[in-house]
């Protein structure tokens, strides 16, 4: 079951999710010097992340946007990127917040749960309410897959909508309510259903409220690092155990910076994904 | 100014969106007998379908879910019928509803406004706020691109979220007056912002509201047809000018269900698009 798998290795490993929201200059200037296309190095960068550090993380989230960016090419790097996570047995969050009609919804759902651009995991957007997401409960149902419905997202103007006041509590709590309504039925053996939200780190007393109020719900946190989220922020909501990742992107990705000639820029990539599970486990 | 063209052409033509939401089902049998792949017959089914409907229409609406589902081959169709649809001088919106973080949503600026994907307009979900939508306004500025950002959407379950009261209205008239505000910068000579917005047929008296709330917005309207929405339910919004596109799909690349041998498929296409046109007309 994708879910118990998924809390295992947070666990066992680390709660960290890393974010292959890959951009050409993150690439070292060996791989950028190689006569490929850009997405055919980024897809080798991406392959050296993976094997750096798939043994110290719970799961990879692969952000279609930049790879979309890139065009046919771009896409071709996303699908053999989620392949490589697959073939090494590592698991992948498509991050595609995809939200539409259900006859929409069976498409979206066939080209990311099946197919070229399959992942374990998906992002799912849930404006249009229950039609926006019902079309992958199939694959839900059957333990196979899983999905993250945003809930309260990390950035800024997230106020603009999911704070507005409904009978009130912020919209958000409207949309915690039906997560963990559609979620019920699909609760695994660790605890927590296959039907996961996304949540801001920048936002952690919401979070920790969050909590308490969808305790069958597995988190996808983005927010650590650059946007200001920090370990601390985690003890709270990790109080009574890991119930969920944390996304690292930038911060993993560009922890070569320093490089000099010699080294392997992906001792780096790895050393700063232990730094990281180092930095939230030790308010644990 | 696109919002311009967009707006002359539905006055002109028919306030008709074309949308090429292509099923290998719909295709005729001659197509499907080719030796080619499943994304090569719905490409030339789409090109049949452009040539035969763009002096008729006003644009065309292409889904991608369709196109993902079928994975790098299917974009390679979608990027084809977006490529086709511009070089016949026809307008394109690409649906693909995307919204993310304001780092993320560059990205789908770049991936749906220029290379590969590159459409004359997109639709956007906003439920992130203001940085969901805000990576696009470089280009709505220079009045090269456009954009239709979802408000009341067609299906059910659009009651879950968009009408849950907020200070006694529902939602999505708080996300009418984001949209109204983010617009009215780009108001083009026609009246209409460049900042367009999705609402459904299938609530013709809400978005009669919606029209005396946001004057300056042009709509993209989905729900005709199929989904239960009539040339009569267009009469009351459109009173003081065409103020929107009206998009179908199933109706109209299903026209040639009953074609007999001999008989040239595109007839039935542009029929059914001429009919829609005298559909919704009558009552103007």
């Amino acid at each position: 079951m994708i879910m118990d798998k998924l809390c295992q290795r947070a666990n066992e490993r680390a709660p960290i999710c890393v974010g292959l929201d890959t951009k050409i200059e993150y690439l070292p200037e060996y791989i950028l010097k190689k006569p490929k296309s850009a997405a055919e190095k980024i897809l080798e960068f991406n392959k050296r992340v993976i094997d750096a550090t798939h043994d110290v993380c719970a799961c990879f989230k692969v952000q279609v946007a930049y790879y979309e960016a890139l065009g046919i090419e771009g896409m071709i790097a996303y699908a053999m990127t989620l392949q490589y996570i697959r073939k090494l047995g590592a698991l992948s969050i498509g991050d595609i917040k995809r939200g539409d009609i259900a006859a929409t919804g069976t498409m979206y759902a066939k080209a990311h749960f099946e197919g070229d651009f399959e992942a374990d995991f998906i992002t799912v957007n849930a404006y249009m309410g229950l039609d926006a997401v019902s079309p992958y409960f199939e694959y839900v149902e059957d333990g196979s897959k899983g999905m993250f419905i945003l809930l309260k997202t990390s950035n800024a103007s997230s106020e603009d909508f999911q704070d507005l006041a409904v009978d009130g509590e912020p919209l958000y709590c409207r949309v915690a309510d039906k997560i963990n309504a559609w979620g019920a039925p699909y609760v695994q053996s660790c605890g927590f259903s296959a039907i996961g939200a996304v949540v801001g780190l920048t936002h952690p007393k919401e979070i920790a409220q969050l909590r308490a109020r969808m305790p069958h719900t597995f988190f996808l946190i983005p927010g650590y690092g650059a946007q200001g989220g920090t370990g601390r922020d985690l003890a709270e909501l990790f109080q009574e155990g890991i119930c969920g990742v944390v996304n690292a992107s930038r911060a993993i990705l560009t922890a070569h910076q320093k490089i000099t000639e010699n080294e392997d820029f992906t001792d780096f990539i790895r050393q700063a994904t232990i730094a990281m599970k180092e930095d939230i486990t030790q308010w644990l």
